[in-house]
This record gives C-alpha cells, structure tokens and sequence, in this order.
C-alpha cells in the first residue's frame, strides 16, 4: 500500500491529478443513490472536473453480459463506483484490463472495497482528485472451465471462484490439484478459491483466515467438507490450482466468479484457477487504514463479556 | 442404552426371541449385496427363521415416494438393512410409526448407524435372534412446510433437516424462532437443524458438535453464517422451530430431509421443525460402544504427529 | 423457565414475597458499587424491607477460602449480586447448597448471569419483590481430585470446571472416561467442562457450541487438541466424566473451578466430574429473555457487510 | 523448492557433493537411537564419509543454553538430524547462521521435518550424499523482549513464537500492532506467530490454515478468543509484529520459542516479532513432496464415512 503522497503538479498548480471521471451506479431507480449521484456530480460541476455516467449495473440480467469495457477502454482516468461491495466487484472484474483506479462511495453499510462515505465525500474528493490519496493494488483470479483440451468458458474474479454443486443437497467429490500435484481428493459441499481481498467475503464465512491484501497469496477453503482434518490453505499467488470432479459424481457442478458470474459444468469439465495478469487499483483517502476496516466490519472493538 | 441381556425364553429355550425377519437392501445388482444377501439368507434357513425381502431401496425415484411400510405394518419382528446408512436412513423413516426394531448390516465402510461387518454376522446373528443384544432408541424430526395456515408438505428425518437456497450461488436470508421467541436473523447458507443421530453427519462438516444419542436435544448449526460470532446451538427436543424466509429474499429455498427427500420452497413458505412422536430402535450387538465407533469413524486414534 | 407469575399474596395484600434481602458485592472500594449499592439500599428502605450486607467479594484470597455460606444458611429470602459474572459466580457456588434465590445487577458491562442494569433497578426491583419475577434454575457441577482411592479435593462451579498444564507451553495427554467407558486419549491443551450457564463463557472461546440453559447436558470442549478431528461433545448430565492423566506426563496439570478456584494436580491424581446434587435459582425480571441475551451479548444483530 | 538434480561431478565421478556429516541425535540412551545411529555410521563408514557426532540434545538444560553452533561454525557440509520434530527443531535453530543443510531422521512417528524412515536410510542416503537431493529452504522468526528500549532477551523460532499466560487460569489482555500500527486489542489464551512450517503445528491446533512452505507469510492465530468474530490472519513475512500487554493485567505473560525456549514477561514488557535474516536448508530425498506428507501426516486419505 502506497504512503499517502501529493502527486499533482505544484502545491499552487490548481490542474487536478484526475482528470476525466467516469460514474458507475447501481440502479438509478434507488433514492439513496440517485442522491448520492446529485451529490457526486454537484460536487464535481463545482470543481469544474468532466464526469460521464459510464454504467448502471443495474440489471440481473447484466451481470451475466460482458460490460462494455471488456471491449472498449473508458477514456477516463478514475472511476467511481456508487453502491455495495457487489457494485464494484462488478466494475472491478469489467474494467480490470484497462488499468484505471477506482474508488468506491457506499451507499448502505460500509465495505470492504466502497469505503467512503457519501458524507465524507465532499471531504476526501477534492483531495483525491488533487493526488492526494493511497493506492491499493488487489489481484484477480482467472478461471477456466475445461471439456478435454477446449477452453470452455472463462472468467476472472476479484473475491473468488467457487465451486459447488448445483443441487444443494448433494456432496461433490474433486479432486484439487496445485501446479499439477494431487493436494487432495475431497468430499464437501465445494470449495472457496479466493483473492486477499475475497479473504473477508464468502472464504471467511466457509472458515477461511483473514489475508493481508499486500500478500501475494490465495486461499483455498472446503466447504463443509466431510474429512475433519480438512483445514484451510494459503498458496503463493503463482500456483496454478485445478479442480477436478469425480467421473462417478452424478450431476453436475456450478462454478461462480465473486457469486456474479455462474456456469454450470459438465460431467468431465475441469477448472483451472491461476492469478489474472491485471491487477485492479483501488483509491483509498489518505488514512485509509486496513486493519481499523477490519475491526469496524468484523465487530472486533464491540463485543464484551 | 440397554444393558446387553438375554430377552429369550429360559436358557435350555430355543425359540428365538427375533421369529419373523425382513431385509432390506440396496438394488440387488450390486455383487457385495447379493453376496451378503446370499449369505445372511443362508444363515437364517440354517436357523430355521422365517424371513422375506420386504423392500429394496433401489431407485433414486423411490426415495421421492412413500415405501410401502408407510401404508401397511411389516409382519415382521426385526429389520435387516443391508447397506450403508443412506440405506438404513430410507428404512428408518418409512418403519418409524410401527416400532420394529432394526439392525444393520454394512457392504462398504463401517457407518454409524449400519455397523455389523458381513464378516460377523455368523457371530453375533444368532445371539441377537435369541434376544441377546443392546436396544438403542433414536428420535426422528418432523418438518411441515407451511403456505399460510396450510400444511403443504411433511415429513421425517432421522438424521437432520436442512434448509437452503436452491441456487448454490446465493445467500438465504430468514428468521429462526424457537417456540415462537426469535433466536436470530441471519444470512447464511443454510442451516442444519439435527437429532443426536445427525450430529454426526452433515451437522459434523458444518461444524456442529457430537451430540450423545442418549441426550434427547436438537442441534442447530448454520452453515457458512455471514455473522462470524454465530456458533452452533444445542436445545431441548421439547421445543419447536421455526425458518421463516425473508420477503425479500429472492427466489427461494430447500428443505431437505436426510438429504434424501427434497422440496422447494415458494416465497412466503415457513418450515416448522419438531420432534417426531415416533422413535426408531436400532439393534447393536452385545459389546457395541458408541465411543469405539467414535474413535474408529473419526479417526481419532490414528493421527499423530 | 417459568412462566412469569405473581407470587404474592391478593394483589391488594401489600406484603412483600422476599422478606428479607442480602447483599453481596464486589469491594466497596470502587466507586460504581458504592453508587448502586446506596441506590438499592435506598430502594430497599423506601420499601421497607430487611435488608443486610452478607459479604463483600473483595480479596482475591477470599475465592480460594470457603465463604461462610458454606458453613451456615443464611437468614434470608432473595441475594443480591452487585457486580459482574465473576461475583456472581463466587456467590452462587457458596449458596447452591441453600437454595436460595439469587438475582444480579451488573455494574459494568451486561453480563449473562447478572443481567439487570442499575438505571432499570427502580423499574425491576419492587416487581420482583412483589413476587412477579421469571426463576431460571441452573445446574452447577462437581469436580473431585482423586489421588488412588483418597479425595484429595472437591469444589463445585456454575460455569466450567477446566484441566490445563501448569506450563504453558507444554501439551497434556490424558484419557477421558464417560462412565467408565473410553471416550478418547487426548493431546492438547487441556479441556473445560461446562455446564449450558459456562457453554457462554470460557468453553465458548475454546470452540464449543451454546448449550440453552433448560437442556440438562454437559459440554466437553477440547482446548487446541493435536488431533483435529476432535470435535466438541454433548453428553446428558447424567454422566460421570473421568480425566486421567498419562503417568509419563512431565510434570503436572491444574485444574480451576470457574477460573476462580484452581488446584495442581500430582502425578497419578485423577479429575473426577459430574453434576452436583443442589442447583441455583436465577431470578430475572419479567420479560427476560435468553435469546434476547446472546444476541446482544455475542453481536449478533449488529454485525453486517 | 527446487527440482531435483545431480549436484555431484560428472556422473562417473565418484566424489560425494557433502564430504563432511555432522550428526545431531536425540539422548544416546534411547535404543532406537542408538540402533539408527549405529546403521547411520555403518552405512557412512562404508561409503567412506567423514562423520561426527555433533551433539545429544539430551538434556532439558541444554534447551535453553546456547548450543555450541551459536559460538563456532560447525566444519560440516551436512548436518543429520537423529530423532523427532524437536530435535531437528532445537538444531535448526543453533544451526541457522551458518547455512548448512540440515536433513532428519526419524525414530518414531513420521515428522513433518523429520522425513526419512530409517529403513529408508540406506536407499536415500548415497543418492543424497551424492547431491541428489530437493533443498527447502524455510525462514525462521526472530523474537525480542523489549523493556522499554532495552532488549532484555532475543531468540529464534523455526515453528512458531507463542505468547501466553503463565497461569493457564487467567486470559490475557494486549494489543497487537503490525509495523506500528493496531490490529486489534484481544483477551486470550495468547496467540501463536507462526511460520509456514510452524502452520502445521501449534498454529494448526489453535484453528490456524495451513501456509504453504513457499509462501513468504506469518500466520497469526489466537487462542481461545473472548471476541468470537477473531480470525487466523496471514501476512507478509516483511512486516513486523508487536504484542503489548496492557499494563493492567495482573500477573505476566510468558514467550515460548517453539515451545522449547520459555521467557517470563515482566509487568511493561512488549515483545516484537519479525523474520528472521538467516533462513535454513531442509534436505529432502528426491520425491519429496510436500502435500503428500500432509495427507499422511493429517489423516487425509483415511478418513472416511
């Protein structure tokens, strides 16, 4: 994680640091964030930036499709994403090619990911735009669904990949491998594949450890597994995982990108995971710190006895 | 658990104490089965006992439909399962309401429930048959699907009833009410409500606690809670709950009963789980020590380090 | 639980249901108990009811000494605990044998036991004297060290009774008996028996699950065990738990007694526990509820993401 | 970890890669000791390798002196490790300045360190004297006892740095601070730092992952939390860690370096942890595989139900 630095020109030079914003909200119909967009927007007519409404991740449907930067690069320098941790795990994954920061505003309870609040807004802006803020670097994860040796479908991940089974009462068996070698054969309910930054989603509820986000490493944890003994596991970020179901195992499997993005499996599919080689870059206000999030969001100050 | 005693007539008496066998097994095709079936059936001609095949517990379509003990009380004195538990699990709900006893006989791994090895049933069938055995009574649940004030659906469980969302993706989000007092909302999921009988079974990879057969309490054991401090919850079987889905949540859940009879949820759907008014009596021969098996199926006397 | 009920005499009949109230405390010396302490005294003289000061809790000594209940039942109806948890548990060990009723106000934060805050006392207290009150018996247990045949020590406790290693850093190893029956041979940290009252306190912490207050069952809770498939158990209360350490276990362990009474162990001293024959009744006021308790206790409401 | 190869001459070069063994045993006095030492120095002597005994890590005393090592560079090209986990432990520690290879022998139960059966000796033992060998290298953790600005003690750990209680009955209270800056206030049993070598032991018990050996990361486990929404946390090995207990906590806290060197904390003592700059060389027999001896060492592949 950066130091907080100035990084526009002259402290006199009034020429922000980012120039051309780009808007991303969840949908407009929500008063919280059509306020929230007023706001926003209010505030940078104000300082005279150039701002464009890039997209509403608006619909279920839309979740499903590539967003428009899959295939175009925004010509902005810094997008901000209005609504939940959902909001900008969407963005984060579409617009992860390309380069550009992002900061997210939260419009309900504070997250991980959208960490500022719209009263804190008028705050952290004006600095944030002058270059004054932390850069925070996360990874992705890629994964690829096999039939043989077609690729069949792929998908990056912010928070993780997951692997279930489609019929919520069924086990699955697989077996994971990590850069070819067998780690286990396992019977569970699936398993998480996570990023640092998916650590405080969906793995930390299946069991997972927290990972510092600076930690090049990813989180391997079963879900409800049926060995015991079974323990979570944190590998270097450079190993390539693989996951493959049982042939006996009747019905098939489901793999999910940060629980956005879903694909059945066939029976003989396997699923290759391995770091993404694009990095997301998260803005943060100067004083952002990691680990009073984690106490604020996992109740760490509050509980007594 | 009883003490082992012989329940037979005087010593000198060779009227059996067990007259009129049923068996129940796993589809016949299955080379294990027909050989212990072949085996098992032998030993009772030499006996002289009575004994038919009341059922096999072949088709996944079975599991769906009520067996025929449901309609009609087996003349029978004692059940033998072949099988493994799933097996012993069918039998046990559809022979509940008529309180014949049943013993097991495994074909795989030694299970829980079905814990005669084929190698010893010469040893210890005929000292059961003359009565010699321990009785181990074990509770069943209830659970009622209720649309309003109607009941849509019922059935039992031995091992556990599970509630969760039917997209593997997905949170659930409900209420839990335990004799009509609330004991949380929470995100999760699902969660495994489970007799002493299931706390070893799916209960266990949630993270739920041995719960002792002879303890007549439920366990309540979320799984993948949103809530970090959510822990397992052990009651009295005298109280009833309750999973009311919220409103909002969208799409809808599962219940499923030993995770072998299944059925969706519609919106507005609540479950009501309880006691069961029957209870089921599983044979063990004279020596069986829940504990031993512990040890054995856990394997808690083979690691080290 | 019982249902809350007016105890009292014709609701006109202004004689009160307790007569005569004693008080224990925390030190006097800390000024938050001197403010409650006058307040309810007031209350109590406003009332005119007896009351009396039966005992400070003061010296860290006074836990390891018999306090004086234990030698003379004292002359009164209904003690108050003014202080937290760990008053309320010295109090309640040295009057289990008189079986009288015992309520708590907590002077810091909300406990699980003494559950009324001062600022609510006025509101409470001349209800609960009138005899409208919700009683909660509680079942305490009884830990005997046993050097071969000879009781070297008995001591009872509400919440847990605990065997750990003297030295931190060593591991125990050490056969637990149910019954007479093997349960397991363990190493580990040690482990804590607990009651459903202690399945909110030190068992918590070590992984075991909440046991509800009216379930007659003991929790066994293995701390940090080298094998990891332990898995905490529940057993009836009927049952008699044998800790026996190995005789080639260097040095020595320690048993405690709520954490409050603690007595080394010499090589070859069994532990020998069970559920002690007096119980203690809880009075809480109208309205009372357990649910309402954990929730608020162990965050449950207010954690979200 | 490196791909084996042979590290030797030309392959008709009969010239060993290590031409100098040191040996490192457990108290001579063991007869399997004395039996693998006896087979070690046979096969060395036919091979014609320059052999001596190191040291006996006999005695409780010698734990906690500094071995020899520490003063004078051992003239030796291998180091061989006679015994368990502890042994090669109390070694790695003397040895790790001055980078030699260390490989252990087993006596007893297979280690995580200690890899080799002694019936395995004689086929790995030439080929790894010839250079055919996996080299793991592991890093260590370096521990220091601050009192005020003096460092009032400093030692190494290859497993892992434990701070706890001296008295097993008390929690402790402190702050963790991670290069300076708070990670969370806690009451505990204390906490395990550990090592992706130390992940499999003490850490392991006390709910912390598995971290992969090649992972430059710390692992952070309590023990026995009183916050119950605690998690095992995994960081960067670059960051530095400091546990401050709080100056009102009676008594004192005791630091354990892989619970063989033990050090009392004094009332204002704080204590900073961080890796260590030497690392040391694990020498495997080719075929090594790391996630086999997981699957062996934790029971993976037996469990089964």
């Amino acid at each position: 994680m950066d130091d907080c630095r100035d990084r526009a020109g002259t402290p006199g030079d009034a020429a922000p640091y980012f120039k051309r914003i780009g808007i991303i909200t969840k949908p407009a119909a929500d008063l919280a964030i059509r306020t929230a967009f007023k706001k926003l927007t209010s505030l940078l007519d104000e300082m005279g930036i150039d701002w464009a409404l890039e997209q509403s991740c608006d619909s279920p449907i839309s979740r499903m499709q590539p967003a428009r930067f899959e295939r175009n690069q925004p010509d902005r320098d810094l997008i901000i994403v209005l609504g939940g941790d959902g909001t900008l795990l969407n963005a984060a994954r579409s617009l992860s090619q390309w380069d550009i920061p992002i900061m997210g505003v939260n419009l309900g309870r504070l997250g991980f990911l959208v960490d500022i609040r719209p009263s804190d807004l008028k705050l952290y802006l004006s600095a944030i735009l002058r270059g004054r803020f932390v850069e925070d670097r996360r990874f992705l994860l890629e994964g690829t669904l096999m039939r043989g040796d077609t690729r069949v479908m792929n998908a990056i991940a912010l928070n993780d990949v997951t692997f279930k089974m489609r019929d919520p009462a069924r086990m699955v068996e697989f077996e994971m491998r990590i850069d070819g070698r067998l780690l286990n054969h396992q019977r569970s309910d699936g398993v998480v594949i996570c990023t640092p930054t998916g650590s405080t989603a969906y793995a930390l509820s299946a069991g997972g450890p927290l990972i510092a986000p600076d930690l090049p490493a990813i989180g391997i944890v079963s879900i409800c597994p049926h060995t015991l003994s079974y323990r979570p596991i944190v590998i270097s970020d450079s190993h390539v995982i693989e996951i493959v179901p049982k042939a006996q195992s009747r019905g098939g499997g489901s793999v999910s990108f940060d629980g956005q993005i879903n694909q059945p499996l066939e029976v003989g599919d396997a699923l290759v995971i391995r770091r993404h080689h694009h990095d997301i870059r998260l803005i943060h206000p100067c004083g952002h710190d990691y680990y009073t999030l984690l106490r604020t969001k996992l109740c760490w100050g509050e509980q007594s006895g």
